[in-house]
């Protein structure tokens, strides 16, 4: 399956038309504002400082500049320009004349460049890789390309080559993937061949070993064909199985392939939150065993949900199936916009189940406090890799809606947006996540597959206001069109219970309530305390409402005891309304209790 | 209420019996080797050596010698007698001039004796002084109370008169409940004023802290009197409330009592496990906040649940309730005797109530894996004060059975014994914990009070034979008995469900199945895995077994989803017999799932 690129998307209007504008609007400038503040700018002028930038500040400039490429076209702004050039510049300036760039080691550490298997060093130069291919695409600066292909030859000559450093694969992968994009976006094939002499090597020398830790924590306890399951590191895993499907894809290496889908399938059916949360453990932001999804504790980093979302999309395009795509809409619609706060400006790196606010007011007091995830979005952590990175995944997000294989043309999200492919121009007109209604206007001949999303309970199906059964195969339904047609569509849309697998015992006994593509949540600012203890008899007599935004108010019980701690007495049940709101929404209000999974 | 002390309390068969013999036969001898095997006796002799012994050994040897104290008249040992008198002998020869000893301060640190505010240096000296009165009490050594007495001087010397140490407060309170106890030995006043000078000192001095965490960790954050709920590290918490207790007994400080009662409060209304543990995070071994009691990772260590028990006995003292004695029982029924294995020679220092053998197997393998308590018991750990602590307490269990008060004898725990008081020579034969049988033969004329357990749930009472209503009076039945009596009691024993407070979230919609004073629990060994997906529809219907010792059988259903990780079919039941154990027995037959709370 070939995705149809963010840039031949025009987002129309609707939902993400509205975050991708805010990301434009508010979060590239307010990210921005952050992180120059906090010497990420000005730390790749390489100029020593009494307080050293961290060794992964490239990755968040990076990050930030590849995110300002994608949204320059529909968002032009010349005060984001200047600083794209001025930070490219500045780049290029420092660099060495060998080509090496990085604001930490060369400033910090000069002898010790390629000598430490330390965990961000090519990763920093990967970011940057992926920023130079994204700002040469959009034709917004050609500059750094020039800058980060002279680096990546020298990396080239010096790992591949020469093979004279001081370790052979990074500590934490990303620069394999960006070298598969280097290769895409330049059409040199000695950046596959490093991309894939990277993951070949990864796990093959014991020495090599992150400080400290395990070498499942990098994914290097083995050669990268003979793992099985997801461990590690979540977002260090994500990068590099998103590197091997590539790989794995362009030199049609099927065991490489088949390692992905296993991994993928470990990852979805075993170790993955409702929410499209993936790490459950905060030690080492890791991946831990098959059915450990604590929800009080879920670390789920939204680096991490995005890597997953990439990682599906990353399979589909080796095979398309519907599921790889529903992993994506279940990623973007909870984990993802969870990680961004309603206004653009606040960012969560860890993305919890279920927040008890008086435990978390209680660990902010304690220097050695048991470990409780953050119950308000900030504008900026000491480790930011999420925030730029989420505003460079909402920058592309439209290439995420479409592909086209064999001549169709494939609607795999429902975003309001044009395109044109495989001989059509498509107008889809979306109410998603909120309703399950869609109009997809065609002009022209061909062949049209609309994705049936996992969540609906029954769908129909208009063509040109015909009722319609259409031709359906492996959730996807086919029409075949000609001149001017309207497909309308209506997915029904209702709260519905999920329950989880009886092996994950932090949700054994209850249920999550969704509407749609959504996770929905209670929260303590509607429904008082104790949410834990909260029953729902039946997802049916739900009551769709828009105070404070979208909610769904429900027919509910509480328990309540007879007070004493522990009692003979069952507890009685007391009956309420209770307000569920997106997950996403969630932590918008100030500290707040939270909760996903009822009883 | 004066408690009868244990020595005038003559276990005669039965549980407890069997508990003390393989205490003295197994447990006080494997534990003195494998303390001999790691150094801790021979550190007493204070010789430099390559592999400085931690800094309470000192402590670890002096709750040996304590247990050891109390077993000698009925389990009289010549070798366990040696090894006592050497050790004293060992260390009186170590004992500095002035007085001090401490067997890593004045070898490795000497020119910091007094002056670090660590945390053991006085609790060790409190630990050895505890001995000291043990062991002259028992008439087994006197020469090391001499000793101790000599030390005590040297501390009442520079911290009370002369104040030019370092600091004023231990970090780990123990001195002061031991120097209360060297009073009430001796009758020498000064100890119980320098007892209350370290509790009125204790959270006045701000630069106090100790090193690293916060000053509520040893309860240094403001003066006890102003303590109103139970904060910091438990075993810490506990040792201190015990003095302040103690200490407001001795001399009518109402204040100090009013405060004891309300940190009690705190601790069983908000704070303690069903099975009576008490700090519920790893980090810091501590209390959290009200209803923060996670049962996976639930720290619970046995030395706290010893110490909950002494000071529910010290409330008692002071003014009692049955209600302090409902908390003995339930500490010592399940989270103390879990703490040793059915055999004698393994230990607990964590006490979960729900144990995932994969995850533990899977925390194993990482140096930086998320925490779980280790899941099969083991001889010693490196900081092993809980299996001498639970030795000791073993020793001296009859001390918790009786009391007097205004002439009445009180049984306040149904351990079979015999013991003459209030003009009454008083046989009990009970069939505790596992039927509420008991038979209490009295000789002589007297007033006799038993306490009428908070599980039961009908009692029968016949006095010679002779069905009776006895006068019941704040949950004990009173009896005017002259000659020869046998009262007859039945407490219904029959497994009935527990429910938590709802705002115990990690129990929320769940409960917990007791059987008389013990709460059970299911293993995978009996039941398969999946235990938290095992629900209990009625209590009803059980049966009691024997097969590998007593256990509960019970209909139950264990829910099935379809496979995938998330589905929005809810899981099928499927019925079968769940075999429920004392929760004290679980981990007895390898690694295993283990849960308390069911659906």
């Amino acid at each position: 399956m070939k995705f149809i690129d963010y840039d031949r998307v025009a987002l129309t209007d609707g939902f993400w038309k509205e975050v991708r504008s805010r990301n434009a609007a508010v979060s590239l400038k307010n990210v921005y504002r952050r992180f120059a503040e906090t010497g990420r700018f000005s730390a790749v002028a390489c100029v020593r400082r009494e307080d050293p930038p961290h060794i992964f500040y490239d990755s968040d400039v990076a990050k930030w500049l590849e995110a300002a490429a994608y949204l320059q076209k529909d968002y032009p702004d010349a005060e984001i320009r200047a600083i794209i050039d001025e930070t490219v510049d500045t780049i290029a300036r420092s660099q060495l004349a060998c080509g090496y760039f990085n604001s930490y080691y060369q400033v910090y550490k000069p002898d010790k460049i390629f000598t430490e298997r330390t965990e961000h060093e090519l990763y920093c130069a990967g970011h940057l890789i992926e920023a130079a291919v994204a700002l040469d695409a959009c034709g917004v600066n050609g500059k750094l390309l020039a800058v980060m292909k002279k680096y990546a030859e020298y990396i080239y000559d010096r790992f591949y080559v020469k093979r004279d450093t001081g370790f052979t694969t990074c500590g934490h992968p990303e620069i394999e993937l960006a070298l598969v994009r280097l290769y895409t976006h330049t059409g040199e094939r000695k950046w596959l061949t490093l991309a894939q002499f990277f993951i070949d090597e990864r796990g093959k020398r014991a020495e090599e070993i992150y400080p400290t830790v395990d070498r499942t924590y990098d994914q290097s306890h083995k050669p990268v064909r003979e793992q099985t399951e997801a461990v590690g590191h979540a977002v260090r895993a994500l990068y590099l199985y998103i590197a091997m499907a590539d790989v794995g894809r362009l030199t049609g290496d099927d065991t490489l392939v088949q390692v992905c889908e296993t991994l993928f399938q470990d990852i979805v059916n075993k170790k993955m939150y409702i929410t499209g949360g993936t790490g459950s453990s905060n030690v080492g932001e890791r991946f831990t065993i098959a059915y450990d999804l604590p929800n009080q504790t879920a670390y789920s980093e939204t680096c991490s949900a995005i890597a997953l979302a990439f990682f599906a999309e990353r399979m589909a395009r080796i095979g398309n199936k519907a599921a790889y795509h529903a992993v994506v809409e279940r990623v973007l619609y909870n984990n993802v916009l969870a990680g961004e706060s309603l206004d653009g400006k606040g960012f969560f790196y860890t993305n919890p189940l279920e927040m008890h606010a008086a435990f978390a007011r209680y660990a902010r007091t304690l220097p050695d406090a048991p470990y409780q995830p953050i119950p308000e979005r900030v504008e900026v952590f000491g480790c930011s890799c999420c925030p730029p990175n989420l505003i460079r995944l909402f920058a592309q997000i439209g290439g995420f809606a479409y592909g086209e294989e064999d001549g169709v043309l494939y609607v795999h999200q429902y975003i309001s947006s044009r395109v044109s492919a495989c001989g059509c121009e498509l107008s889809v007109q979306s109410e998603m996540p909120f309703s399950g209604k869609a109009t997809i206007g065609v002009k022209g001949s061909g062949r049209i597959a609309l994705r049936i999303p996992v969540w609906q309970s029954a769908v129909s199906c208009a063509v040109n206001g015909a009722f319609c059964v259409p031709e359906t195969r492996d959730d996807y339904m086919y029409f075949s069109v000609e001149g001017e047609t309207c497909i309308s569509l209506d997915f029904e849309m209702k709260p519905r219970f999920v329950y989880a697998n009886e092996k994950v015992w932090a949700d054994a006994g209850r249920k999550a309530v969704e509407y749609g593509p959504l996770v929905l949540c209670a929260e303590s600012a509607d429904n008082g305390g104790d949410l834990a203890s909260v029953e729902i008899p039946s997802p049916d007599h739900a009551e769709i409402g828009a105070e404070g935004g979208f909610c769904v108010k429900i027919p509910a019980r509480r328990l309540k005891s007879d007070g004493a701690l522990y009692s003979y007495l069952p507890p009685a049940r007391e009956a309420f309304t209770l307000v569920l709101r997106p997950y996403y929404t969630w932590a918008n209000r100030g500290e707040n209790d939270m909760q996903v999974w009822f009883l």
